[in-house]
């Protein structure tokens, strides 16, 4: 049978140099959480955050001080730059007037024909895309109940996208998101056959990381599985940073090409002759520091063991006292307990 | 638009009292990690697991003296015992003698029709059910080049089913389990429509927490999504509470009546103007003893903030030094920074 995923293939809009849609690698975004107006925290975290593979970064832009800020945010950074507008679609004119790559407007707040279309226009002449980011709670609500969230998010988006179109601007990118993953889901799913846009996927304030990763990686992986979502961010109460980790490993479960390396590791039990659960957390530390897409294996016992450490570039089967260590199919050592973590790695490293 | 999850109604079977399949809640399992001739130990950490919900659990039984132990561990614990089985036949037969209440039999080890027979018929005689437990890393590969692993997981088990029910045995549940979750999806999706018995579901062998919760979630999720599976188990490199932890958030991301409360907490961006993260996860440490299904939410500006408050079961809307109260969409106090956890909490509490 054919387990591949077959993407929806979108319209591809470019958000500075960045491809989106198009059928283009799936791209990482996440948000700063410092204030916009310190210029100088905000561009000293997204520099950390380009250093983990964050491909676009989003700043509120809450007033006209932060929308001046983005100015020299802008030529502080290597990655494209997004602002996120609420409510007044002036701060929108200024942070295009800044130099930004991309707009987001949020439909439930700064809906009106009139203020959008003025957007549009000036986004328009500068080629910068607009995001219509629709989001559950700051929805209005009509009182037909016939209508569930998800229609009302469809709908909102797709008013948006009406009114964008009617002014000729086609550099669109479309996101739903709420809270709840079947909502999220619909709503996405609806909307994947009604435009050509390209689809920023994500679960709203999911929480915090202990449940924020697992709700979003419930959701955006199930959409990235029904081949839907050209961006995504995973939205947690922490640090960005976490949620760029999150985010690559949501990719990495779907495709392992992706950035960094996946490890296979047995959850241990009653077999287990080795702490394989010291040995993994160890491993997984050292891991983090390597960006190959590459697969290692370490296993705690004759079950799955070999066959798991022989299907990863790299791997390790634990015995009593002694491990087998394996690189891409081969036995290559065997290796003393004390020596099973360093000469893993030596291995990895060789790769 | 429908945003409600249609699941695939299975046979129900019963593993000591808890019903699996059938239109049953999602039961979620666990295994110990301890040495399962250790009975103290073992019996220790399942009753852990049954205090925070776990429903199931199962232990390795890799010899003879294990298999005596299950006479022990199952009269100190509350919840239902299998017994893990490869290799060796025979142990199955003693676990059955010592009374436990199904059998995971691995068809990559323990494949041999005369053998399961004689296991399935001293199983039929107790009324004890078997899980046909396919592990993509045990399984025999054939040169087939075309055929997919999931090909072979499904034919594994399919050939499984087909002798159990020669023996007139029916008490029946499959698992397809790999680490690459869309092999593991297809398999499930394929044998979900073959057979009518009800599917454990997990993805194996996940790795360590940081990125086996994800990885685990991706996979369990989009199958429940999709409405595929009856029991569930969170395989990681850790502790076994953890596991039964992810488990349930799995669950609730997709059905919020599940065992105890959400929190729905936004990321916080440049307009947050309390320390949102510190307060979600204080709330989230405080919400993890409370086994109440509700939804609480901790928001960090007027955005999302109130929409979202209003729609949880007891929420906070932070603004500068003071946050609006709301509990069940009508807002009950205005409190001080410095009392927003006590204050939240108290509300929780009163429900």
């Amino acid at each position: 049978m054919n387990t591949n995923i077959t993407r929806r293939i979108s319209k591809a809009i470019k958000i500075g140099g960045v491809t989106v849609g198009g059928g283009a690698p799936v791209v990482v975004q996440s948000m700063t959480k410092t204030d916009t107006r310190n210029t100088k925290a905000t561009v000293r975290q997204i520099k950390q955050l380009e250093d983990i593979g964050c491909e676009i970064i989003r700043v509120a832009v809450p007033d006209a001080e932060a929308a001046t800020a983005l100015v020299d945010i802008k030529k502080g950074i290597k990655i494209p730059l997004v602002a996120d507008i609420h409510f007044d679609f002036r701060l929108a004119l200024a942070a295009l007037e800044a130099g930004v790559d991309g707009l987001r407007l949020n439909p439930g707040n700064i809906g009106e024909p009139d203020k959008v279309r003025k957007v549009a226009l000036a986004a328009k002449k500068r080629g910068v895309p607009i995001r219509i980011g629709v989001n559950a709670g700051s929805l209005l609500k009509t009182s037909d109940k016939k209508l569930t969230v998800a229609d009302h998010m469809v709908a909102a988006a797709l008013a948006q996208v009406k009114l964008l179109e009617s002014l000729d601007f086609d550099l669109i990118k479309v996101s739903l998101k709420a809270f709840d993953v079947p909502t999220t889901v619909a709503a996405y799913q609806s909307i994947a056959d009604k435009i050509p846009y390209p689809l920023h996927i994500g679960i709203t304030e999911a929480g915090t990381p202990r449940s924020g990763v697992i709700r979003s990686a419930v959701g955006i992986g199930t959409l990235l599985w029904l081949g839907i979502g050209d961006t995504i961010r995973v939205s947690l109460t922490a640090s960005p940073k976490e949620e760029v980790i999150a985010a690559y490993e949501i990719l990495k479960s779907l495709d392992p090409r992706r950035r960094g390396p996946v490890l296979v590791s047995c959850p241990t039990c009653g077999r287990a002759e080795a702490d394989v659960v010291k040995l993994a957390r160890d491993v997984d530390r050292r891991l983090l520091k390597i960006d190959k897409p590459i697969r290692v294996a370490v296993m705690g016992c004759v079950v799955n063991g070999p066959g798991e450490a022989k299907d990863a570039d790299v791997g390790i089967a634990c015995g009593k006292g002694k491990g087998v260590i394996f690189k891409h199919g081969e036995k290559v050592a065997v290796v003393e307990e004390k020596d099973f973590l360093n000469a893993l790695m030596r291995e990895v490293q060789s790769l």
